[in-house]
């Protein structure tokens, strides 16, 4: 028979079992931390209808969506999760109490130009609190503390969450006469830490069209570093000078305050007034999150205040904030950076039982009891040497072989080896589990992100 | 501006939070539980090249898939987790070590005719033990032992797996001199629950064209009943016609031996001669489970033991057993009837702080206080009523309320009011995470489904 080759499209991540198992923890500990703060978990199709997904229209957007007809359906599949979420509001507004905290981890799918590290399928791992009418600040002050409390579970210490406010920038943009070219000028200072403040300020001058003052101007306000209560203090000599950009100071001073209270440490976290995130959809605090040693990866973890959520289904006034994480892209990256944890167990199983004997009832009542006791155990019957069972053992990293042979059968007792030390005891069953599962949580009990 | 409607795809399941959760708590059961028997989680993408999806061609399958083009490219989106098990399998061969065993929640598409209770979209829970080139018996035993495991866990105690053997059907046949017609007989046989043995008989006779002494045999081995030692006693008087049969005889014998090691007690496993689960596919052993007081909803998990995985990709011989749970359905179906329970906590959050102050810090700190001790908590800033804030609660269906005042900042104490019960005390903020931990995890006790 004409055999079909058994490829996998490109810009689809398929993992072998070991990595696999990686990506599954980080999906847990997302699923807990989002849990722990209040977010309820949701989960919506994949599929949707066209019209109510392009509802907003345009773009790239547009360009790189999966479309497609299905009968007489004009179908497309989410390119992210926050309009399937305007429309689950929008759609289920009376059934819903605001404010209205879910996560969601999903895959979206965007059909990009092929290119190593760029995903066409990938996960994304997004909290979002929706108000009805209005959203307290504090749900601003929130979200970081929800990121640094993810990302530390992770394993990552070396990160710093960078808080900026639009209303800040467009204050400030507007009490220097700049109001129409903001969004220019924001796309152009946001090339600061490639290409430096010189070359940002002839791009300025030569490309925006501005005075060479307010340039200077725009790479002042820019230049603005220190500790958060130095930027902070810095900022106050603006104020008093366009209400919109007082609003914004008064936001990002309640945020920054209200961190210390969420326990988010001031070396994780950093006013930064260069950020801005896209021009359209954020209207309050915005967030980019660095791993402050692989600056090259840019954000891992970007958000924001908005307004309006779903105003394209509804009349309903629907403010809210969020943040969206990469996952595909993130764990694709920390493989590539050697960040990804081997200290945890990979392994399918825990404990791997191997019979030495032609009958099988003491080998099986035992694997029963090991998995009664919690222990993940994988019972081996296929008849091979001891030989290729040992190789199977090591080739899967089991952390612990159970070898049950005449002696054990006779006994009640099971001789457990350490597969990773050699040491090799005989223990009653219930010892075995408590033996192993010790060991195994030991191994566990370190984090999936090394760095 | 005009608003699109917000609408979602029919035989799309979307459920509200309160829903979700118990979706959710089950998928984190299958989780556990097939992780716990050995089975590694495996993800593979939605989209795969139509040519690969499609190799074995042909039937139903083609008319239900979503096909589409994306540039040059022939996509579809799975309509099961099998066929791209047995792409992984082929195409990854080298880097794995066989048994094979992998687990996998996943999202399916079919384009069925749209129906209550019909999803075009619904999450497959498969396992699956694959071999290279042979794969014991024992795993056949082993997999009811992980469906009994799965639905204990899950709250189900009312459920039979039914258990047959696709070598003792054909031996059967074959010594009857009906081979040529077993696919016809199987198909008229799998109407005897419906109509029942007379119409059956006559169906055999009229329409399969059998002899009556022939039709007679056939409903006379089908008639077979009683204990799991009854049918195997009554099979033996067919022993020594033919040997498929008697290999037949042989494996039904030894799963049904390993199952009480294994410790599946008799009254969930029952030997049934009238199953047969399709007919190109499966080789061995075949199973079903009915909900024995819900035979309507029909098998909730259906498997069995197959010879050759993919032979579409590779000439490697890859046997196996697997099954799987159709999880959207079971969800709808176990809500339709009544069956999930309403007793364990779905609400976003276990504790829902409510500060009644201006300044928040306290309530803040109190909040990471108890989600640093593991309580899922929610901060609620909004600006309401006291009497807004505890419909607020009341609609989530929080467990406990945590109110902050005055007095509570002022004594470094929360006030922690249990929901259900109206009792009210003040405690340290660890004492009130204990509190809340404790009844909450008694609540959680309960199983998702109740009987």
């Amino acid at each position: 028979m004409a055999k079909v080759n058994p490829r996998t499209l490109s810009g689809f991540m398929e993992l072998l079992p070991a990595q696999q198992m990686k990506m599954e923890r980080m999906m847990q500990l997302l699923r807990e931390s989002y849990a722990l703060y209040g977010f309820t978990p949701l989960d919506t199709p994949v599929i949707e209808s066209a019209e109510v997904l392009l509802a907003k229209g345009g773009g790239e957007t547009e360009k790189q969506i999966y479309r497609f007809q299905k009968g007489d359906s004009d179908l497309a599949l989410r390119f992210d999760l926050t309009v399937p979420l305007a429309k689950y509001v929008a759609a289920h507004c009376a059934e819903l109490s605001f404010p209205f905290r879910r996560y969601q981890i999903g895959k979206v799918y965007r059909g990009e130009r092929a290119q190593r590290g760029r995903f066409r399928e990938f996960y994304q791992a997004d909290i979002d609190v929706i108000g009805d009418g209005k959203l307290d600040i504090l749900n601003e002050a929130e979200i970081p503390a929800v990121i640094y409390s993810t990302f530390t579970k992770l394993g990552l210490t070396k990160f710093r969450i960078r808080v900026n406010n639009r209303k800040l920038l467009n204050g400030f943009y507007r009490m220097n006469g700049m109001q129409e070219k903001a969004g220019e000028i924001m796309r152009t200072v946001d090339k600061l830490d490639k290409i430096g403040p010189e070359k940002v300020k002839l791009l300025l001058i030569d490309e925006v069209k501005m005075l060479p003052c307010k340039a200077e101007n725009v790479l002042d306000f820019m230049a603005i570093r220190g500790t958060n209560a130095e930027v902070l203090e810095a900022l106050e000599r603006y104020r008093g000078m366009d209400e919109v950009f007082d609003q914004g100071l008064e936001e990002l001073n309640t945020v920054t305050k209200y961190l210390q209270d969420f326990g988010v440490p001031e070396e994780n976290f950093a006013v930064d007034l260069t950020i801005a995130r896209g021009l359209d959809y954020y209207t309050g605090t915005v967030y980019e999150t660095e791993m402050t040693e692989h600056p090259e990866i840019g954000s891992v973890c970007s958000g924001g205040r908005y307004d309006n959520l779903a105003e394209y289904y509804t009349d309903r006034q629907l403010p809210g904030v969020g943040i969206s994480i990469g996952l595909t892209r993130l764990f694709y990256v920390l493989g590539e950076q050697g960040l990804l944890s081997d200290e945890i167990v990979t392994a399918p199983c825990d404990a791997l039982v191997l019979p030495m004997t032609e009958e099988l009832g003491f080998a099986v009542s035992a694997a029963t009891a090991l998995r009664r006791a919690g222990v993940r155990t994988q019972l081996y019957a296929e008849k091979k040497k001891f030989k290729a069972k040992m190789s199977y053992a090591d080739k899967i990293g089991v952390p612990f072989a159970v070898f049950i042979g005449e002696d054990e059968v006779k006994e009640g007792l099971l001789s457990v080896k350490d597969m990773q030390t050699g040491e090799q005891v005989k223990l009653a069953p219930d010892e075995a589990a408590a033996l192993i599962s010790a060991r195994v949580a030991e191994k566990n009990a370190g984090s999936v992100i090394r760095e």
